[in-house]
């Protein structure tokens, strides 16, 4: 039983560790909006715009792969487990 | 017994993770009617318009399919029962 | 019991998933409001903006049907189950 | 016992599944808003910006779709007994 | 008691579906306030933007009454007493 | 027993139902706000403004309604209890 | 102890019930904001502005009375004592 | 005890119906900052400005009002207590 | 142990109770900043501004009122204790 | 145990009481925002700007003491336990 | 035992008062903010726009203090104690 | 297992004094959004504008201090454990 | 028995700390929307507006990091389990 | 089971603790956007905007990292198992 109330808060906390995800994705699509009106604004500034977009969206999806990683760890590689 | 709490509780988790679909709902969403503000603008700009926000929406998709893979791994491939 | 606790579990689980429908619907209504905006402004451009729209909201669309997905698993190919 | 917990489960299921009708709610009316506005100022392109409106509408309402499909299988399909 | 169980949870899942109404009546009132303004701007297309304001209304009417028919079903058709 | 446990959840789901009078209380509010606005600058479109915004309003207040029905349901002709 | 339970749940879902007054609260409150600066713009259309703002406020009351009414009957008339 | 437990309710409920104070205040306080601001453009039309924000505010006071009686006749007429 | 139960419910109801004066508070500070901001373009009309602003305050002040009224009664008269 | 279960009924009664404060917290801070702006734009009405800013917030206040004045009374001259 | 429960509750109360701090934290940031725009646009009328930005926040201030007194008074000074 | 009920309250308890930290954070930020953008249009007043700044973030800050401030007391110096 | 709920605790402890990374998510997001606006109105200062991006959200992602320094902590290297 | 109870209450208050760190990911990324939107208007003043977004970054910071500081101490130094 032990084993089971241990795995099954990993399963909850893998869950909760997903919402995270709201965040980048509401971030990330204001910025793509954004990008998109400055290149439809200056068609010949694509690829600096294009490129800084990227490089800030990189940024914010950083915290959105934390909580994936939190994630797997805890289904995968759950060291949770192994100090039982 | 056992069994059945992680199961229940990878179930409730694997809900909790596609709740993260909010957040890139609305970022893209907003992506989308910019870019659409945008091309109607300029027409002539459309294909990198679209390829621009396509491109920002590619990246906010991420969180989403974490969401999604933390999911299907709770579910098809769910290696907390293992562990039991 | 055991196997009504993690059915039940699911049952819950299937309708934390769709709640992630409020994301797209806020999302896609915004696009079809400044889609619809722009025509407005300038109908002859119809066409790119609509499809532009229709793009975007395709990729909104996405985490929607990851909810659906990740509910209709639970619901008719519950994996769990076969777990126990 | 088993099956009346089942069902109950079902039942808040296809209640919270519901809940995502929120999100189209205010998408669509936006997009209403939108178009009524484009229309005042354009009623020439009346056919335009309704039948575009009612495009991304369409694709908006599909998430609302969706809660109405997985609460109706949780009513009267419920794969869930069957597996108890 | 088993029965009592599934009918307590259909009449709390028959409230939960009902919330869903916060949606449209927020979109369908956002759309009346920007159709009035648009009227009088231009109230010779008076007709042109009542008849567009309540063709989004009728869309975005959907989610609600989507909740109205799961609740209605929950409580008068209800399909989950009869697999008892 | 069990009679008293469907009537409490049923007085809970009537409260639950009303919750929903939140979204047309602002909606139809900003409609009202709006159409205020309109008819202090074209006093002689009153009649058209006021008009528009109460056709908008009646579907707006659909949901609230809805909401009511239900709630009466379940106070008066409690349909749950006769399948006790 | 049957009863207790009823008028219990009955006492919680009539508070629940008068929470739906938020909305036509905030609603009702920035229609009066915006008719006051209607008025200040335009002294002599103040009947007209002040007669639009009372229809949509008298609109947007409904759903607060919708719910002070099931309060009212959950308190008074409690239609759910006599099934027990 | 059964006495007990739907005065308890009562107490909670008379509370929870209270909450539905914050909506008359935050949307009368914007009338009155409307209002306020209206005045100071044309000081001339005070009179009218204040009768229209507080004839607003009058409307808008209801719903508060309305909870404040339910509160009321939970503690000090209570008529579930008769019904015990 | 029956009043320590009401009474307990009557001090949490009363904290419940006083929620209610964020609306008020985020309301008469929006009423504060807009005759401030009045004042400061108009200061001959400052006396009208400031007896306009107080005039709405003491309207939205009611609802906080009201919150406290009913606190006090659960504190010092509390009328349920006299029913057990 | 029953003055236990009062006093800690209390203390987290006077917790909830202080949540009020987020609402003059920010009005309050809105309003010395806009003071200060228009400060800047007309230094020499400032002490007129000031006093009105004042005014407000002395009344956006009052709310917040109230809450702490039933936190304080259920604190220090807690009614409630003499009644036990 | 009794004493613990009381503590305890001390304990989380204090914690939840605490939490009104989010109020002015927001409020006074707004307000600092807008102050340090105005002395861009007025550098020379830095001392008056400072002094009536912190007159402001003095205030704003005052539900945060209240929430921290509650606070101590529940830890250091705490009366519920002295009334077992 | 008394002090460990005390001491598991005090854990949680700092906890939620912590969350107070999201108002100061959203607040100074803000400020220093402003800032930026005023020393970017008058370079030359940076040092009144910075000035500026950070007397109003630290007064923001305070309340983030007084959550610190008891987070602190509860953990190290936790008076309630001296008095079970 | 022990370890479990400890490290069970752990589990959900450390999906709760992920949830900050909301914060971070949304405001690099902003922070890239709007360099990529800048970008494209000066594409010649596109490093300078980049440096700057990116030395602000390296800020900001500070306290994504903390949340996921703390989760590392409790999953890999909890100090807890050997305090008991 | 006492030290347990004291510990998993300690891992999650560690959790509810960095839930602060919503706070200053958004502010600060608030503050990087104004300030690259800033340097692409002045690109020769971009050190003064550099270093007043940077100064008032630290600041926000401080209530991240005060919820990092009060998670640590519940994770390393826990100064309430040693009063158990």
């Amino acid at each position: 039983m032990e084993r089971a109330i241990v795995l099954a808060a990993s399963a909850v906390g893998a869950g909760l560790a997903m919402i995270a995800g709201i965040g980048p994705g509401i971030g990330q699509g204001y910025a793509a909006g954004k990008a998109a009106e400055a290149v439809g604004r200056q068609p010949e500034a694509k690829g600096d715009i294009t490129s800084t977009m990227l490089f800030g969206c990189a940024v914010a999806e950083s915290t959105g792969i934390y909580g994936l990683v939190v994630a797997m760890i805890l289904l995968f590689a759950n060291p949770l487990i192994g100090k039982l």
